[in-house]
């Protein structure tokens, strides 16, 4: 189990990348793309507990699409071989004083490309 | 990317179980066991946020022992082919009234076995 291949790991960070880009311009085609299209898919968000890509994309769709910039700090990816990737960063709003995010992703390789099968974010108070 | 193989799915199980008894009993060898021993392996705890298993092990050991009980539910583990399984699960305590506790953790299977490399704690008000 070879951690953090050079070319692999750049791949998941492109991936990551183009998730936080589609995060914060709430562009919901590239957010749901980019997310495992499977029951088995789980997000954990803020305020909601999602289980399944039915309900991932009722989620998404329904979002109100203000206050979403964010600034990331001690963004962490590694890559386990070739197919598995953890990421995991915390992050900041201009709206949450006094608080900070946390958010943690899986991401696999699958045919079709970088996917996300599991995802959970929150918000605590800074620590 | 075959997914939920039965008998890769039975080892995560197993597991899972294991580091949930070590969790609740506050069996602080079995959770250090279980969290792969590396600089790269984060968890983002319910109030804390710990890069790397010297931070995450210095926490372990200074955690009251009292309270840990909890009651799993919605418990569901996937496992992508043989090395790489996620668990998500929601938990309920008895002090946390009217609060629900989400629990996000990815497996990896290395030669000493399966290992957490990433884990995330938070606990929201009840959805």
């Amino acid at each position: 189990m070879e951690i953090d291949i050079p070319e692999v790991r750049a791949e998941v960070e492109a991936a990551f990348a183009r998730y936080e880009q589609a995060l914060v311009t709430n562009d919901v085609p590239v957010l749901e793309e980019l997310f495992r299209d499977a029951p088995q898919t789980i997000r954990y968000g803020v305020g909601e507990n999602l289980y399944g890509m039915e309900a991932i994309r009722a989620f998404r769709r329904a979002r109100p699409s203000v206050g979403l910039m964010r600034h990331l700090f001690r963004t962490e990816i590694t890559t386990y071989g070739r197919d598995l990737a953890t990421a995991n960063t915390m992050f900041r709003r201009d709206a949450m004083v006094g608080k900070v995010g946390r958010q943690s992703q899986t991401w696999v390789r699958f045919p079709e490309g970088w996917r996300v099968v599991s995802a959970h974010v929150s918000v605590i108070a800074e620590v």
